[in-house]
């Protein structure tokens, strides 16, 4: 039996319930890296896992947690979803270089640096001084993740943090969600959360790779964009820095009330968000959900990208730096 | 009757005990700030803390808690010393903004905002590089202390981390325990402890006070430094930046095994010291225990320090930054 090309989502921050598994099944996905915890201490991130203990257990029939790629083959073949546990920021490892492997163990697979902001490790998009991966327990945690096979993520990390992590990194660094500064504009924005040209010829070469979002508030346009202007920069990217590089990470965040925005914009670290809050996102037509990926690999081949191109963008690039990660 | 001057050992770490607070008694010390906790989170804080209750219930004879500038000298005025809590660090607070009026409610009255490496607010001294006060949280957290009446402590921040908690805060800053760079070299420093002229002169200009120190690691020819060298340092350090922005701050670390040297340069965030631990420092001569203090001072006047200067910096320079923080 040829080995089906599988479908990954690499970042999707919904409230996990069914009704998400079920979009999942529905739309061909193979492999969703979901958000367990963000600005969660150890102790909070332990509950979030017994709760996802739960649900793997409560859905067993459309979902499997997968910690290696060919645990992820295994679930796709058993015509269910396979789960990848990951963190938006290290707060879960507070300031201790054994939690790594602590949380290894528990079945994360990839950790975003920082989330937004400075923390031990790194700073983050929102900060206006970013001193780089801290030279003491920063470059511990890469290196031990590194060691252990975990994926290091540079989504919401800043220009210096993101181009350090892949310097230090001997395996190969993902953003997991974000989109190409120089296609998108400034203006639409927040804080610098898409990543510069620079910095995505810098993943590229390094074997690394960016998974472009539908998120509204980081893509042109707005929740107004278009299906096309998404195929454009899928093509711009590509054009960039090759096939090779590019999947899709949505950031689909829904299930939530606005109280979770709140939480992504101020964790505890302030009381006032230093963005305004303007409710939940509508999300654009033609991405109501992940169930509406195959619309999406449709309209790429209808563009003229050509199936094997489809693939990789479709899900074979995270199949590879995962390999290269797990080990 | 005529309020005596008081004395002041701005920083102390020894393990707290009944041999400390006698030690305290004979060197007719009026005030030590102890510190609490350093890389400790917040719910081993609280523990902490609980220690020292139970302390200050056991030795009430000899110590109480002082919350204010008042409260300092009720207690000395009563022959005890008067103890004001501290933390090295800003790992207590965690990530939570609210946590610093929970502290300052049990009683926090100065805090360091990082301890030699980069945290959620500031950089250390051992960074490579240091990005500064971080735009949100460390802001956040400066402002709150300002508010409600807490000294921000730089001693163990890296320059510019330094530089911008004394831009940052509407009172007066702390270097509660160093020495200046300039004068004891670089040689014998731990990872650039010692502070920059350009920086003292900021912090005097403020209304700082540097808190000089006889801790061997961080004194012109460690262990075997002289009294009189040590006096040189006053000196120095007065026609650099003034008698009124010296104190001192003995950094006294006694009655710990070396272990906890070993929590002092790793915390968690490293499995080994980046700085070889080569044991317990060995106390100048001179300076044994803070029952030598009354030694120090007479040396000061026999040098040509008048005995209003030798009050300043033996204790009253501290209490006036003391009043200007509480508030």
């Amino acid at each position: 039996m040829v080995r089906k090309a599988l479908v990954v989502d690499c970042l999707e921050a919904a409230k996990p319930e069914r009704v998400r598994f079920e979009e999942w099944r529905k739309g061909g996905l193979d492999c969703v890296h979901v958000t367990v915890a963000t600005m969660h201490g150890a102790r909070e991130t332990l509950s979030l896992l017994g709760n996802w203990n739960r649900l793997l257990e409560d859905n067993s029939d459309l979902i499997a947690l997968a910690r290696s790629v060919d645990e992820i083959e295994t679930i796709s073949a058993s015509g269910r979803t396979a789960v990848l546990f990951g963190f938006q920021d290290t707060t879960p490892l507070e300031d201790d270089i054994e939690l790594v492997e602590v949380f290894y163990n528990l079945g994360i697979r990839i950790i975003q640096l920082t989330y937004n902001v400075q923390n031990r490790v790194a700073s983050g998009c929102w900060e206006t001084v970013d001193g780089g991966i801290s030279k003491h327990f920063g470059a511990n945690v890469v290196s031990d993740m590194n060691r252990l096979g975990m994926v290091v993520d540079i989504s919401h990390c800043g220009e210096r943090s993101s181009m350090e992590a892949i310097e230090n990194s001997s395996r190969p660094v993902a953003v997991t969600h974000a989109n190409p500064e120089e296609f998108i504009g400034t203006e639409i924005e927040l804080n610098r959360r898409n990543k510069s040209t620079d910095l995505l010829r810098k993943l590229a070469a390094n074997g690394g790779v960016i998974g472009l979002s539908p998120y509204p508030k980081i893509l042109k346009g707005g929740s107004d964009c278009t299906l096309d202007t998404f195929i454009d920069m899928i093509s711009w990217t590509v054009d960039k820095i090759g096939v090779d590089a590019v999947g899709f990470g949505t950031d689909y965040f829904m299930g939530w009330t606005v109280d979770r925005l709140k939480w992504a914009r101020c964790g505890r670290f302030a009381r006032e968000s230093a963005v305004p809050i303007t409710g939940l996102s509508r999300w654009p037509d033609w991405f109501q959900s992940p169930e509406d990926f195959p619309d999406i690999h449709a309209a790429m081949e209808k563009r003229g990208f050509s199936k094997a191109e489809v693939d990789k963008i479709a899900g074979e690039n995270w199949i590879r730096l995962f390999r290269a990660n797990f080990g």
